[in-house]
């Protein structure tokens, strides 16, 4: 990464979206200049355009360990999430119209199963214990001959908390095989491996954003024995589950930046760990009245920590940091625009008083102890201050 | 552009996609490269982030005289059509379902709307004449109480064909003030000039790829007094018309390529025409048993022609031409995925046979006389041999 980056920045929110890969962007530029061909024009320049898409569902298909042809490509994670809740609700309607989530799920899957909630299907949200974590026979008992879709995340972009997805996707089967199960894995993949056939997913939704492809693209992994219905009608691109001319560039960068994500997966989540170790034991132990919520450090995920600094609100240390380019977040950045008192901080069993002072700090594999060095040296200059000036 | 396109490549598939302008390409590059935060972030990451989307929203906002709040991002024209046509059926559904088109939409309208079709809604298709207009009459005669949406092209992709959306804008709003207004202005945003609020246009779909900006992002005017449900849910970002973590880079180059295409706009149609009347003049004076599809060549758009080469296969000649580097199309690009019998052509009055032999040339601003001559010549060895010994 740049010098302006390593020397300046201390960039912790990579939860809310990373740097893209400078090779990511720069095959994008070529792509962009060279290759800018429509990949349905029935010419050269269209082929051309077209091997990209086909390389890059080859790159996810072995990642996953999936046909190419279960790949497809949309516009982000939201659109994934949308397009799995929305399309199997469509298309197994007369069916059953039960669906279950939990209570800890992101806004795009939440907001998605409220609306069909509103619009006449029927919803069982699982609660989670204090670690994030449903009850696996709660799961089991609430799985009925109408539950069309079994809604999960894998890790929670707040907490961290990883979901027994293998488990979960046996049980679901076991007690219902025509049960859909549709996993949100926006802030797993590119740390954790995940196999979809294996773990009977049959929806799995990634997000570019997120391990340093670009904004604007999403994936998605959709069982080729299951049903879904589009939620977006034209041209027929991408076998009719996607139409609108595919986003090129964005396609081929995604390919990249995942094949070098798991190129080096197993050193990478290594590293992560390192690092939110290191910075969760200097805190806890250097700076008084804070705790990580959620899951212990090292059950959870590896880039994302959730740190609560009693007696401080979240936001005013978030605005500190940042005079000392130090980035981080409060909650979630996708929930910022719509602060929630149901949050998964909420869920796990926090006040809001508890909520409101907590910081999540997220890693990427180009983050440095250094770094993590610095921000602790800031926060046990800024803590004591903003805990004995500040009004909350 | 570079010296590879313009010696090597004579592109003139415009309508397809265009070769992003340079700039736009360097713009989104530096965004990805600095400013990638995530504009939902609470730090300056996230204002830095929020800093082109206000500004893109401003340059549409100009462009379109219409206020800021008006404007939205999507993933292309595609969704952006998606989101007018299944967000008023959704938003106006007790008010009526009862929906006027035409015959000659690109399908993601006419896909879309046959959606609907078959989920309750009635859908009136106005058919066109051979110059592919309506007739006003009949679209006056068909507005009733219940229709809550009319969903017409500004300008066609396979024929261009100008719709008088002015006057289309005025019939509607004199027989029902309530009917919404839908117009597809993917072909003609960064062509012709468009004041939704003077036309009486309630929703604008734009393309960004169709004017050398970025594939992956689209823009939607909405006016502010209507209703309209969201196709997508999930973090309420963009009012929660448009959930989703904005594509910021694409956002910017958009608004910069749409400012750069306004900027001379009366120039570009000018130059356009000019490539048109050559190209065509030459083709038909030139070249035996050859035709000009729908309307006349200057009351058209100005960078769409569509040319009939009687007892020949379109795409033969499409393949014929890409072997010199010269690149065209049969019918439009995003039918080529499911060929049908029903565009366009055929709406028009052309049989399928005719339908079958018309090439679409589709140009930009940086074509040149040069190329179109080069074009003349190579059709005018490849036609007659073409017509002589291929079987059809």
């Amino acid at each position: 990464m740049t010098e302006r980056m390593s020397k300046m920045e201390i960039y912790l929110d990579n939860g809310a979206t990373t740097r893209p890969f400078e090779e990511a962007i720069n095959l994008m530029c070529k792509v962009f200049g060279q290759d800018y061909g429509n990949p349905s024009s029935l010419h050269k320049k269209g082929f051309q355009a077209e091997k990209y898409i086909l390389k890059s569902k080859d790159i996810f298909s072995k990642i996953l360990k999936v046909n190419k042809k279960e790949i497809y490509f949309t516009s982000g994670g939201t659109e994934s999430n949308n397009l799995a809740i929305l399309g199997i609700a469509n298309a197994y309607k007369r069916t059953g119209k039960h669906i279950i989530t939990t209570a800890i799920e992101h806004s795009s899957v939440k907001n998605t199963i409220n609306y069909l909630g509103d619009n006449d299907y029927e919803i069982t949200v699982l609660p989670v214990d204090s670690d994030g974590l449903i009850d696996l026979e709660q799961l089991r008992r609430n799985i009925r001959k109408d539950t069309i879709l079994v809604s999960i995340m894998h890790v929670n972009n707040e907490i961290g908390t990883i979901m027994p997805i293998e488990e979960i996707g046996k049980i679901i089967k076991e007690k219902n095989s025509e049960t859909v199960f549709h996993v949100d894995a926006i802030q797993s993949f590119g740390k954790l491996k995940i196999y979809p056939k294996k773990y009977n997913i049959d929806i799995l939704s990634i997000s570019g954003h997120k391990f340093h492809a670009p904004k604007g693209i999403g994936v998605i992994y959709i069982n080729d024995n299951i049903k879904i219905n589009p939620i977006i009608y034209g041209g027929f691109q991408q076998n009719g589950i996607r139409s609108g001319t595919e986003n090129v560039p964005g396609i081929a960068a995604v390919g990249y930046a995942a094949e070098r994500m798991y190129d080096n997966i197993d050193c990478n989540v290594k590293n992560l760990y390192k690092l939110k170790e290191h910075l969760a034991n200097r805190i806890i132990n250097e700076i008084p009245d804070t705790y990580v919520n959620g899951i212990q450090v090292d059950k959870g995920a590896p880039h994302i920590l959730s740190i609560r600094f009693d007696k401080l609100r979240g936001e005013v240390l978030l605005h500190s940091l940042e005079e000392k380019d130090i980035f981080v977040s409060t909650g979630s950045a996708c929930s910022s625009n719509k602060p929630s008192k149901t949050g998964p901080l909420q869920g796990i069993g926090l006040s809001n008083e508890e909520a409101l002072s907590t910081i999540r700090f997220s890693f990427c594999i180009n983050n440095t102890i250094e770094e993590l060095d610095t921000c602790v040296e800031e926060l046990k200059k800024i803590v004591p201050v903003l805990r004995k000036f500040v009004r909350h």
